[in-house]
């Protein structure tokens, strides 16, 4: 007999994503696991043996289960709020009048940079929990927000905690290249050569594992975003981008010439752009929240990324500024209803193209072998992930065998 | 002294809701109850006694507390699901296609006819119970789906029954005028004969609160409309109306002409109409929802209802074809997002304004002498309920002083 595994869930069908395209169902399926791996993925009826002679841990189901959800792109480490201006918004004020009203990201960067390290963890801890109750099992945090040193530091080193205290995987990326902190107005250059300069130290505290950059007409220019993936490079970090969201800056060209995990956004990405992220491997993670908010209209080339098979991701891109989401089936529904995915792509995107914009081949899809991170789900059938707004939908979240919701 | 009261909480902010528009804010506030009904609701410093003295019950809060959530227009008590079919339109299939699959409403009423009273109750009390957790204390529930006399009388008791179940108030409108069944094609006005029958033999059951119909080109005529109003007004019952969403028919001018509580939809409201909406007091129910995933651009005349004073409600419209919303704070967020409602305005409509439109004038603000139906809320200001998609926000759901959730 061979050795007993760890837990073992039967009654619920299987959604495993583990084929090029659809859902890759298995009615009726069970799924078992040992010292946090997936060991079983399969019909119950193939199951070896009597589930009782399996595991300790029987786990009686029903509906769907998925893999963990991927959430590969977030801002969810931040201070204050920014409902405020929300409200001033839809009373008609301007931007500008927003930014005298001392809104705008400056008061983000303002609010982070007082917070202590417990306080920002206090505050952020419950943003990722709520994605957690909605079945993410790995999310990806950015800096951005601190804009020196110290406070970049901190967001990481929160970021990290984050992971630690719910028991998510945590991906974080350094994105000092955010925005330009009022001590630098009128010096890009000069702040680049310090979020270059940070890295280094950063990386060298485990703080880092993926470098992005906000490359755009109102963010930093093509060299700019050059010299920090350069910087990048030097020490073996995989980089990614705020690409083409306003402009076609050709960010996504220049992603994939650093042979980058993704390019983000990609709304205005060229048809040679999205030639490139395919020669490369590189992931369009689409981020329909801020769409959503901002109101716009400008749609990413999907038929093009189709077309070159172009693994698109979905992801909350959770941030007070332009995408107050807490969820990542929240994600899905928009990319369906604004960008036409349907649901077994916008499922493939918060899962299996999630893992890939992470550079995460250990996860996104259930298959013996891979990590035994998946969510039970109260539906009857997978589309219904990306088809209802609002509701308590996961009855169970599991990471590496352990149950954390 | 006085007598005791049942319960008293202290800490949080109050958005009170009670004045002609805005908040009505009170910074640390107190909420004192007994016997169900709220018997303080002021500054905490201006409490009469120490708040032990006051109450066996008190409960230190924080954050903010809004009068309980009023979801006044829902089609809620429904039998399977209608995932699959959205899933068919993003795949490009034509609503042709996707009744020749069997979807459309016709599959619902097939689900509902097929279900029994307890079956169909537990399909759709998640659904309650999700609004319930949100914050939504009140909910109206329609029929619509049975469209014979033992399926619409089903559904209309399954509705009273999620009510006792949940401890939820449920308003229950008849809409026996929601489609054509199958059995009646090219029948309307003998299944218009039908509905009028089948009327007072609901109202003798307990069953029905108001009546409502569908008037549209693709539902029934304004004729028709009336004959079920005129049956409703011989039993002394409210009416209200799904109106003008796909056109103009004239149905906000109809309601009006029966002194009914609300019009719903609206997009397409003609001036006139919403003259007569002012004049009678109806409210007009947004429903963005259906806006949202239908992707349609024709707005509500906003600045209309603005100008003549005509009360704005916001539901979630919850059903399972054009509006998978189970949550009321996202029909907000979609009132605010799409419709460019202030945050202050969207929480009126799902407060007060939902109350109006179900003539429950006990509730929809906070004020000594009506309901204590409130919910307390993990935000920092109460623009964040329209701002946040997802998230679990409701930190506890009181109504009548019984705490729900
Ligand atoms: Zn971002
Ligand atoms: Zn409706």
């Amino acid at each position: 007999m061979t050795e007993r595994w760890d837990g073992l869930v039967v009654g619920a069908s299987l959604a495993t994503l583990d084929a090029s395209d659809g859902y890759a169902e298995i009615p009726d399926g069970a799924l078992g696991w040992r010292d946090g791996m997936l060991c079983f993925v399969g019909p119950r009826s193939e199951l070896p043996d009597a589930p009782e002679a399996l595991a300790d841990d029987v786990i009686e189901a029903e509906g769907w289960i998925t893999p963990g959800l991927v959430d590969c792109h977030t801002h969810l480490v931040f201070a204050g709020d920014r409902a405020r201006e929300f409200e001033l918004r839809l009373q008609g004020a301007t931007y500008e009048e927003i930014a005298r009203a001392g809104g705008g990201i400056v008061s983000t960067v303002r609010a982070v940079r007082e917070a202590d390290e417990n306080g920002l963890l206090a505050q952020s801890l419950p943003r990722a929990r709520a994605l957690l109750r909605d079945g993410v099992t790995t999310v990806e945090i950015k800096s951005g927000y601190g804009l020196n040193f110290d406070s970049e530091r901190r967001m990481l080193r929160v970021a990290r905690r984050i992971g630690q205290q719910l028991g998510l995987r945590v991906s974080t990326t350094y994105l000092g290249a955010h925005a330009l902190p009022p001590e630098f107005a009128g010096r890009a250059d000069d702040y680049v050569d310090a979020v270059v300069e940070w890295l280094p130290r950063l990386h060298d505290e485990g703080l880092v594992d993926a470098v992005d950059a906000f490359c755009e007409g109102i963010g930093f220019s093509p060299a700019q975003t050059r010299r920090v993936f350069e910087a990048a490079r030097a020490l073996g970090l995989p980089v990614k981008l705020h690409a083409d969201q306003l402009s076609d800056l050709g960010g996504a060209a220049l992603v994939a010439e650093f042979g980058g995990l993704s390019a983000d956004h990609v709304e205005h990405t060229s048809p040679e752009g999205v030639r490139a992220m395919a020669a490369c491997g590189a992931v369009a993670v689409l981020l329909p929240g801020a769409f959503h908010v901002l109101r716009e209209t400008k749609l990413p080339p999907l038929d093009a990324f189709r077309e070159h098979r172009v693994p698109m991701a979905v992801a909350t891109d959770c941030n007070p500024g332009t995408s107050p989401l807490l969820s990542l089936r929240q994600a899905m529904q928009l990319a369906c209803t604004h960008f036409r995915l349907t649901p077994a792509e916008a499922l493939r995107g918060a899962t299996v193209h999630g893992a890939q914009a992470l550079g995460l081949p250990d996860r996104g899809v259930l298959r013996a072998g891979l990590r035994a991170d998946f969510a039970i789900w109260r539906v009857q059938h997978p589309a219904e992930l990306c088809y209802w707004l609002g509701g308590d939908l996961a009855s169970a979240v599991f990471a590496g065998g352990v149950r954390l919701a």
